[in-house]
């Protein structure tokens, strides 16, 4: 491995030209003309640099990437498409180990450095998704940190067993706590909600919860995430997924529970959704809420779209939020990079002297143009090494 | 120019593998094993054959492609970005024939075969925006059918002369009588509605109107729209664009609208805007309205977004619907093609022995496929000349 790397001729976050010193796996300098020598140089090119993409909220054990093109015939209703996607695991042979690699690279080689992904936990699959994950997150220790949800889809109050399994999971090495839906699919947001925040207590462990419950039913299940949080002094340690329901037409409502959020340091993770209700980026930030981004489930039985870019996210998030101005698309951005590293308690994350050397040079003459033309990332660096070049993994990496 | 073209082994619409013969820029067959000589003989690789995608709502005169990049720094009102534009078009030196013909050639690269396009009359600019798009389109008149809508989009009762200038485009050649929001910017309704039937009926021309206009307020003016339809008996020759109040959450009222809309043979334009509220695609479909696509402007001084490809343009129709099955995406491809060619009355139009022999090869195993990865279009063909490959302009096209 290369312990110094030196790229010439970037532009940090689109700034004036500058070139970055790697050292050990850390960046050293950012500055313009370093004389230095190093084992290994790159040129720039004179584009910009920004700092590892992270996909904050993804699926990576359920992808069919690769495999034959899945003719979605499914269902209209939220369980149909749970109950298909439990069926089709095992009929389609959607191996876990196989297809969370085949999606963790295409992100790396489009310059995410950092995921969090959930996986399923069911008493029909077991952890048999979370094993596949842990192979893959073990195989790709130098291309991307990977952090795992233990995610009950299917669950846990109408599954019993299911909460022993989320033991397990955690027991094994899983960092947060997952949930979803209180209401809507356990039909019992008390013992949901107990059940989650219980689990969080005995492993001292985080909480991202899937929330797709729309407006009045949302923030009724919100209110009670937020009860817990404050009760069991969680602040910064819970997150909510989707929250579509902050995007419902009582903005009285949906804004005095964004301020509850900010007061309860409660993080946001969004896909920027255009067919949903959705929570609103600006709102949310200027009131001091962290959001991040996620491309959740690519390519799978839920949903046939998505490939694992995350500056194509940002994009989405924009298109979302109505975001037409360079600041608010350096917003959106933003959302896909620091959001994401807040929430995921990354240290040492940004493109500054003695942050990791984790970062992306990418196409555009402003950051704004990059989010919008999202084309092939030029380089990826992750832990002071190129991992990807013009969109393909490097080989070796 | 070639008078004969055979395409050997492509799937029509993903079906089973066939050939297609051109003759003299029409179909002549599409079957197996074609075993009849032809001037020029290209192979198709078992990819899908679609019809022409058709951009059925755009602005070719303001598009600021092949431009430095423009940085939106405008105002959150429709006024500002309206002024701002205005001014900017001198400022900037959007100059329409050249950029006309930069967005139309960068549909076309992406198979696009015909356009409507809007182009800006107002009292600043005259007739300088319609005289650059009527020279693009007799340059490129080889490579892509284009249509102009005259678009009064500074307003016509509030700005004296527009109507006269109207008249005048109209004399020139514009095929279709534009108009927008008018309760939103001539704040007369009656007025800017009288005026826009008026040139239509003088001039025996259809129209297609910009309704921005939310909810009720959208709904009032789309009353009024049907009602000097259903007066003048201009059946079948009014199309709305965007028709955001379609989407408004009273359900019943949008309904009513939408039966009355199909009654009337009243087209609509969508995007498949994600900020905004929606006409509902495939309610309006099942109720016989016909539903168009497009990409409205294209990185202009409004918006940041776009690149001219109506296959993507498919997938934002379905992300926005909610589109997941594959029978869904294919509605939003039909909506991309043939929902345009109709709105454009186009004879003769389809993938079928005697249409015009402008088509396009997509890559996927499925048309699903094709429009959720919207790869580079390996082959389009226009007036049965092979004009673009590989996403590519062909030399000499």
């Amino acid at each position: 491995m290369t312990s110094s790397l030196l790229i010439r001729n970037i532009r940090p976050m689109g700034g004036t030209s500058a070139d970055i010193l790697v050292e050990d796996g850390r960046i050293a300098r950012i500055e313009p003309g370093i004389a230095a020598p190093a084992d290994r140089v790159e040129e720039g090119g004179g584009r910009i640099a920004i700092p590892g993409l992270v996909e904050a909220h993804t699926h990576l054990d359920k992808s069919l990437m690769g495999m034959a093109w899945y003719r979605n015939e499914v269902g209209p209703r939220l369980l149909d498409k749970i109950e298909n996607e439990r069926d089709a695991k095992t009929r389609l042979g959607i191996e876990p180990a196989r297809q969370s690699r085949r999606q963790a690279l295409a992100s790396v080689a489009q310059g995410t450095t950092h995921i969090r992904s959930h996986v399923d936990i069911d008493t029909v699959h077991g952890l048999s998704g979370l094993e596949g994950i842990m192979r893959t997150r073990e195989e790709l220790s130098n291309c991307v940190d990977i952090e795992i949800v233990a995610f009950p889809q299917s669950g846990m109050m109408i599954r019993p067993g299911t909460v022993e399994l989320m033991q397990k999971a955690l027991e094994l090495g899983v960092e947060i706590v997952g949930g979803l839906d209180p209401a809507g699919i356990d039909r019992d947001p008390k013992g949901h909600l107990d059940a989650v925040f219980g689990l969080a207590q005995k492993y001292a462990r985080p909480v991202d919860i899937h929330l797709h419950e729309p407006a009045e039913l949302g923030a009724f299940s919100l209110e009670m995430i937020m009860e817990r949080t404050r009760a069991l002094g969680m602040q910064g340690k819970v997150a909510v997924s989707h929250a579509f329901c902050l995007g419902m037409t009582d903005v009285d409502y949906a804004s005095r529970l964004i301020d509850e959020l900010a007061e309860l340091s409660i993080h946001i993770l969004t896909t920027g959704p255009a067919a949903r209700p959705s929570p609103p980026v600006a709102r949310l930030r200027s009131a001091g809420v962290v959001v991040a981004g996620g491309n959740d489930g690519i390519r799978d039985t839920w949903s046939p779209y998505g490939n694992g870019d995350m500056l194509e996210r940002a994009m989405f998030i924009g298109l979302r939020n109505n975001f037409r101005r360079d600041d608010e698309l350096e917003a959106a951005l933003d959302v896909c990079t620091h959001g994401g590293a807040k929430v995921m308690e990354l240290e040492g994350y940004g493109l500054a002297p003695g942050c990791g050397a984790d970062f992306v040079l990418v196409e555009g003459e402003t950051p704004a143009e990059a989010v919008v033309t999202h084309r092939p990332r030029s380089l990826v660096v992750k832990r002071g090494r190129v991992v990807a070049r013009g969109g393909v993994m490097e080989a070796g990496s």
